[in-house]
């Protein structure tokens, strides 16, 4: 169902509201300032009619030129904000079912944020995924909030389940909190190559309103970097904070039916499904239509896309085998 | 995909060819006259279409005002052909894949059928089938043809493994072969009502070229009946050629999947299939699209038709509740 015209942030896959919308509506209220919105230029419109229907307007929304991943992404945002402002960094696609719980992970890292800790969200695990990056949790500094002991890569699955385990490792949930000036003072140190990109490309940027073009030349010489490699993993004061929230990155269809709300016979049709479903008989499927009618007698256990002129089919604990779909489709 | 506007004899489901223009090639050559075809009016247009694109264009195209089930529909052919005439009658949605088979049944038939006997054809069974009539087979009259000795009407489970266990018994397959006078004679004798009302609707019928508008009200008052019912189980000279000819009233899904040709992984997607096919790790599917693209990962056994805006999915072997879904549709 996602494009690159229209990529998942931008589609409304668990609730009316698009993934984009849910993020932005995630940080609102009276602690939150308008947010600093980082996306491709491409999608530029499509970015403020989806906010403005949210009433989550951007106080400014930086158009890269072209994408270098995420540590420069976050590093022209915090170029653009008060430089003592804690950033709360949220990729705009992953699912959060349990906000106040969130909420109540913020300020418990807040005051070490204020101290200028690099603050990530651990995850609670509850399967050994090996599609995560994984944490492990040090030594307590304030409630709830651990020194980050070690990162660990996406693991082998025997790694993961005796990470599961043991109890003390969280999945990387790639959301993060920390001061603007901070994040860019680990920059200096680490990769100061790309913090001076950064900051040409800002200085060079073309404004329009609200919404900033940094200059293409100078942002596509920064070096292309995670925050984790460049950032998370070689800084020192970096701490987890753990949290249970329904998080789920939506990375497979079988994430999306994991989180959905399934009826009696554990079916996953409700949501934004603008095609009708006829299931009889039928259990433990999720059926996801942009349009078409779709009728099942019988089957278990299955995933069913249908979006525009493409049908999907494919069983549950399957859905990574998509991209071998996608890969057959380009050969 | 069949619908009241488009029925499953104009629909191309097993070849290139429609299931009409299959049936009316199988009556093509120099044993054949040109056919006459009885057919619901307003599929007239289509019918001539169909049958000119193979060149098979009807010496008589008898168009029913209303429908009175199959015995009135092959009087009003009897009554269409010259008297001495034998007459093959065959609905158009069957499936014959091996048409030299066919034709040497018909031949064995003929002498009988020129002593005026009515012949059936009896299809050799390889199922307890219970949706199918079933013919006991008789005595030996000449070659291969034989006295039915009863009708079975559609069998519970048990009867029908027992007549396929007895090797007696075969399929009623719904073709039929007698002299035009032959038929009319008995259903004089049977159904002296339904002679007389169809004599009416051809005697009153308007004409326009080769097309036979048969009179309405005349044809409305024939008594609903089957030729089965009518006329084959209660005439006198009734015989059963015995057949194994890839026979199929393509009464499902399933039995559309039986005929069709499987790739290496069991699957059948060939065909008049408009829509692309995508299999991985896919077995003993069958796949029917009239447009939309379809992909299969790692499924099994399942059946999955996309027609206009429907997508149906269910396994294999449960076409039959497809019924159940029409039934669920229309509350």
């Amino acid at each position: 169902m996602s494009t690159p015209a229209m990529p998942k942030q931008m589609l409304a896959l668990t609730a009316e509201d698009t993934m984009l919308q849910l993020t932005a509506k995630r940080a609102q209220g009276e602690r939150f300032a308008a947010p600093i919105v980082v996306a491709n230029a491409r999608h530029a419109d499509m970015v403020e009619e989806q906010l403005h229907a949210v009433s989550a307007a951007a106080q400014a929304l930086i158009l890269e030129p072209v994408g270098r991943n995420t540590a420069p992404a976050i590093a022209l945002a915090a170029l653009a904000a008060p430089g003592d402002a804690p950033l709360l960094v949220m990729p705009s696609d992953h699912v959060i079912l349990d906000v106040p719980a969130f909420h109540a992970a913020i300020e418990a890292a807040l005051p070490l944020v204020e101290q200028g800790w690099l603050v990530t969200f651990g995850i609670d695990p509850h399967a050994p995924e090996t599609g995560y990056g994984w944490i492990r949790i040090g030594e307590e500094i304030s409630g709830g909030v651990h020194r980050v002991a070690r990162f660990v890569e996406k693991p082998p699955r025997d790694a993961a389940e005796a990470m599961l385990a043991a109890g003390d490792h969280a999945w990387n949930g790639g959301i993060f909190l920390f001061r603007a000036d901070a994040y860019l003072g680990a920059l200096a140190v680490h990769a100061p190559e790309m913090l001076t990109a950064c900051q040409h490309a800002m200085t060079d940027a073309r404004r329009d309103g609200f919404r900033i073009f940094p200059d293409a030349d100078a942002f596509g010489a920064a070096p292309l970097d995670s925050i984790d490699y460049a950032v998370m993993e070689k800084a020192e004061q970096v701490a987890v904070v753990r949290v249970s929230m329904g998080w789920s990155d939506l990375g497979s269809w079988d994430a999306l039916h994991e989180i959905s709300e399934h009826d009696a016979d554990g079916n996953a049709h409700a949501g934004q499904n603008d095609g009708e479903v006829i299931a009889i008989n039928t259990h433990n499927c999720l059926v996801r239509s942009d349009g078409a009618r779709v009728a099942m007698i019988g089957v278990e256990d299955l995933i069913v896309v249908a979006s525009g002129n493409d049908i999907l089919i494919l069983p549950r604990g399957r859905s990574q085998e998509v991209k071998a779909l996608i890969e057959a489709m380009k050969r």
